[in-house]
């Protein structure tokens, strides 16, 4: 079924080859050095932590750094990806050495970001929770996501900046003020932390040496001999029927069904984080991006938009970030010293992640129930 | 509308006059005294206070005092209601002396059962938020709910069984058993308060001057001279109306779109409970009890099971029950002197409950879009 569908997704795939993979690898790797100009132009440091002060009127200067970045870990997440779904077609010694490079690079990368994303997530939902519905919109620095200003935050994220006081959050209780304050300790300090790490790992050796391998590659792609005449569409309709079996394996008639009450059921068991139903749901999320991608090969540049794949990676993107943000907010509450009050305000935080997270899976179950738009 | 609707479920209505009414007010009164009855040769302790040790083995009688007690609130809110709705039939000064005593007396009789089946759903949801599915079940006492055995609850909730160590509860984090001791040490106080509460108002004069007011109404209904000529169902459809109103009023398109996170949006503000956005939903709860029985009072007592109403009325009332339950995790959150991890489970305990009231509020929308089954 898996491959009926991608043949009537895709009339032309069937005379797809080898020669499309090495075009799109090249094309990836062009993107990836691309991108690693750009960044160091723009001041190469990280992309994530502009320097003190420097909000929106600093100039495009961060902005664009956060941008390069982001195409970094783009395309190094596509090369990777396409080296798994095409295996057979690379030389596999060169394909076994670079990827756990490149999955290291975007990996170190991605999680600065990935706790500057949380932290406003967590600090929107601890304003939503306290019915503060006007956010007062401050400096918008080179971090805000998706035109997003995190509220009543500190400016100047160059540093650990600890809040020690509580600004701008008058309406908030003392509670959700403290655990805004403690969250924004925390994960500002994780996130310092990931901004070094990845300040270091862009000046490593090991860093130079993966941009040489794309370099390379940027021209000349290690096809192995058959691969040339080689159809490209059974290798993605393998890389789609991995997906379905996980999606068949998910708990989607539960997921269906509106306020089961799953995610929260391990709310307040002993275990932390992460909650061992989440897997599999995280495994699904990694197995379509891989899909997509092996459609993205496939169509060389020209992917029709299937809005379906694209709803349910959204779900999923948002089923990992309250996964997440709800283990934050558990492992902050498990803080020495804190308030019952800071602990309270923390444990509806965690609550209304899980609740997220199922919100979330909901989603994606009502976008893949949706007839692929091409099929019968 | 209403008016097209009533006539279509019940194309008797028209010929129902006042004679019905009467007729539905003895025995309604019937049904009190005969509960009333009951209830003191069953012990007549109120109903829900079975002496320390009384469990399932110690006979039937402390399980019929319970359903005294209950068919003696279910038909005092049933005399009430049916005065209110057809108000213009009824003796005014009669009525008007009556009904704040009926009120008085099923509010103060209900109390005590209300606060311990709020125990039960916290203490049940503590249990599922911890991953505990087995729950042990012990002595089933009088109060028991439907069967469900309160888990892990110390026997003889004789007097205030103050819940100093937490037994059977090796499952549960710290944080959930000692919020689990603490709201079963505030809900029993509070449960013991109404139990003497109530004792008290079943011995008082003014108890004696309700009862004896029903006991003339068995016989002698104070009709007004024209009522026995008047047609009852413009009344009824009269209270239809003004729970479709009040329906109206409701946010339904956005309670039937699942995870709307809307229940939860003051779980941290500063005003504690009840949530000001519940008050529309618990006076929906009430018109449509109303409705409930004046369709009763119009059929006779054969009135046809209406599954929508049915399903509505539950889901409100799951709704009032949620509503309660997480003011009642938040309230005991404010307790002085609690660890973290306490208010830690509490929170998470609140926002469960808080999304129990949105998923309420889900279903109740979902039963009242549906048709009602006699209409075109």
């Amino acid at each position: 079924m898996a491959q009926q569908h991608l043949d009537q997704t895709d009339p032309t795939a069937e005379a797809v080859a080898g020669d499309a993979l090495a075009q799109y690898l090249r094309a990836q790797a062009t993107e990836f050095l691309r991108a690693l100009r750009l960044h160091r132009e723009t001041g190469g440091n990280g992309g994530s932590a502009p320097p003190r002060g420097s909000g929106g009127a600093a100039g495009d200067g961060p902005q664009e750094s956060v941008d390069a970045a982001r195409a970094l870990r783009r395309s190094a997440r596509r090369i990777s990806g396409s080296l798994h779904t095409f295996r057979p077609l690379l030389d596999p010694d060169w394909s076994e050495e670079i990827r756990p490079e490149l999955a290291w690079l975007s990996g170190t990368l991605g999680l600065e970001h990935a706790y500057q994303a949380r932290l406003e997530r967590l600090l929107l939902a601890l304003h939503r929770l306290s019915g503060v519905t006007a956010l007062p919109v401050r400096t918008v620095d080179a971090l805000t996501v998706g035109g997003r200003a995190l509220p009543g935050k500190t400016a100047g994220p160059g540093g650990p900046a600890f809040a020690t006081a509580v600004p701008e959050r008058g309406t908030l209780t003392v509670g959700a003020a403290k655990a805004g304050a403690l969250l924004e300790r925390q994960l500002t300090l994780a996130r310092t932390r990931a901004h070094s790490t990845a300040l270091q790992a862009l000046g490593s050796s090991r860093f130079h040496a993966v941009a040489d391998k794309v370099a390379v590659l940027a021209s000349e792609v290690p096809l192995t001999p058959a691969a040339h005449g080689t159809e490209l569409g059974p290798l993605a309709a393998a890389a789609e029927e991995r997906l379905d079996d996980a999606v068949t394996a998910l708990p989607l008639v539960t997921a269906g069904h509106p306020y089961n009450a799953e995610a929260l059921v391990h709310g307040l068991s002993p275990e932390p984080s992460p909650h061992p139903q989440d897997g599999p749901w995280h495994q699904v999320r990694l197995l379509l991006r891989l899909y997509r991608y092996a459609r993205e090969v496939l169509h060389g540049g020209d992917a029709p938009l299937d809005v379906r794949l694209l709803t349910a990676g959204q779900a999923l993107n948002r089923h990992r970030d309250a996964s997440e943000a709800a283990a934050a907010a558990a492992q902050a509450a498990r803080t020495p010293r804190i308030t019952p009050a800071t602990a309270y305000a923390l444990g509806v935080l965690h609550a209304d992640q899980r609740h997220e997270v199922e919100a979330a899976r909901f989603a994606f179950q009502q976008a893949w129930q949706k007839q692929p738009v091409n099929a019968p």
